[in-house]
């Protein structure tokens, strides 16, 4: 298997090229090669001995993706995109990321598979902000897309270009939407949803974290383990049960902020709780309002998606996986 | 007001456009320019004394848009379209035509409206071609949306970027999803759903026709004359109510071909729905088995959309409008 990962320096990509290069294989076949691209210098996979390139690349500049796509790999991740706040902030550069350089990279596969029967596995990291406004406390897998931001809007048309390229032979595609990331490590981005993370990961590291919204907020959330395991399970799963429905929602948690605050409480105790600042900021609070609190994902269920089902699990993730177990010690 | 129709040179293009001219006032105010494009050259509309454009242009040109948007016209009707059968068969047709050209359209409208306060209603005819696949028997305002075919997502995207750029405030649009028009006059285009409106249409002119589906095939039909009507209502109403959910279904009639057939016989006669002759033909009945049987639209309604619940009537209408009130003298 040679693999693709567009977007590979970012967070979830090199999550997920990490697992990868320490599993050494997907879905029962070996991985021959990577090819690890993003718009800043990916870094090289540890522990993988195969060929591996590295690239910069920028899928809106002409030429990009057929270079990218020349050696034709078996299995591509489309996880680059600029995030929700800076598409809003925005316009152009948002329309020109996520969807033109989208859609350069469908068209690559389109035109670069001419002649050849090379039709590779496709999956494209959608999001759940493709719905918005008025919605059911419970979203289904039959309602309908309405998106309130741009970035949801773009996601939400890269999805309907996956399933008619896909419907048409092109490639192999599923897009998945990918829950809120919580607990998403680093340093916050300009995602709107950034708070969900800061609440829990700066009071575990020791440092006052800003709450922007009120507590009774209900958003849809996985961790970032749980995101990697979705993004593995849709490479290998037989695509044909979908028909030419190749978007859903994934699995996660709906929680509200009051009960991630009562469950950082409950794993760290109150006084790192109580590093929480409550300063509310109206803008994101407006983006926020238009956002899903939550999902009945009978559809990926099935197909064999599987998230956390307590916050109190997430936050333990954390703590397992980027801090090295331990909680901050606090005078 | 001034106007500007783009696909003024099609079926419904030339309708709305007679129909305006007679009118000469639309939502109360009256109509004081006509620009009217198409990439075949638009016929001037009888009856109109003010200024009137005829333009020949191709909106994937590059600053076509800018050009036909100069005069900052206050109502848009989009109208122009591949249609789905030549969609389907020219996949890069399909999307420069239905997804590049409208969104050159609206991306002239947010350039050229930067440093004024010109925000146009936009009037964008999409279809019930963006349903498909598994779906229920009556298809509700809030059903995910599900093309089959790249027609349907072409439409579908453009409903997506409709509600985006109207939600930023670029212009006022709204997305009216057309049934399929039936009867349709003139010769069969190439569009998959022709042979609803030639197996009325060919015999009520003395002609045979092909019906290549079986009787049992169900469809979602309104008149020129409803189609028209829609188009009216959707330049003058009070968008707000909408929100950001800026597309809906049209309201129409749920018939089957052995429904359409009786209601030829009641109104035409025996010796006139003889005419039809039965070959069916798989790639049709393939395409057509994919589209929607029928829908709930109380949004539509609710806005006062309003369409033929009689198929009797709807052959009424073709022969009071098309044939001078006349029935085909058969030997």
């Amino acid at each position: 298997m040679h693999i693709l990962i567009i977007g590979a320096a970012g967070m979830v990509g090199r999550k997920l090229g990490n697992r990868l290069a320490a599993d050494g294989a997907i879905g029962g076949k070996p991985i021959a090669r990577f090819t690890l691209a993003d718009v800043v210098a990916p870094q090289p996979l540890s522990g993988f001995t195969g060929p591996m390139d590295c690239v910069m690349v920028d899928l809106t500049t002409p030429g990009t993706a057929a270079a990218l796509l020349e050696a034709k790999p078996d299995l591509i991740y489309h996880l680059a995109a600029i995030v929700s706040g800076e598409a809003e902030a925005d316009f152009e550069k948002g329309y020109s990321v996520n969807l033109d350089g989208t859609r350069a990279l469908f068209e690559g596969i389109r035109l670069g598979r001419q002649g050849s029967d090379w039709t590779p596995r496709v999956v494209f990291a959608s999001s759940i902000a493709v719905f918005g406004g008025d919605m059911p406390e419970a979203i289904g897998d039959e309602y309908l897309l309405t998106p309130e931001t741009s970035y949801g809007a773009q996601k939400a048309i890269c999805e309907l270009l996956l399933s008619d390229y896909s419907r048409r032979g092109f490639f192999d595609g599923i897009a998945i939407r990918l829950p809120t990331v919580c607990v998403r490590p680093g340093k916050p981005n300009r995602a709107a949803s950034g708070f969900f993370s800061g609440i829990i990961r700066e009071p575990l590291a020791g440092l006052p974290a800003i709450l922007p919204v009120s507590d009774d907020v209900q958003h849809w959330m996985a961790s970032p383990r749980a995101t990697v395991e979705f993004l593995l399970h849709a490479a290998a799963l037989d695509l044909a049960p979908l028909k030419n429905r190749r978007a859903m929602t994934m699995p996660g948690l709906a929680i509200t902020v009051g009960g991630q605050i009562a469950a950082l409480e409950r794993v760290a105790g109150s006084k790192v709780a109580a590093l929480i600042e409550r300063e509310p900021d109206p803008v994101i609070a407006h983006i926020v309002s238009g956002w899903a609190r939550g999902f009945d994902t009978q559809r990926a269920e099935a197909l064999g998606f599987v998230a956390e089902t307590e916050f109190d699990e997430i936050i333990r993730v954390h703590i397992e996986d980027e801090l090295g177990g331990k909680l901050p010690k606090l005078g």
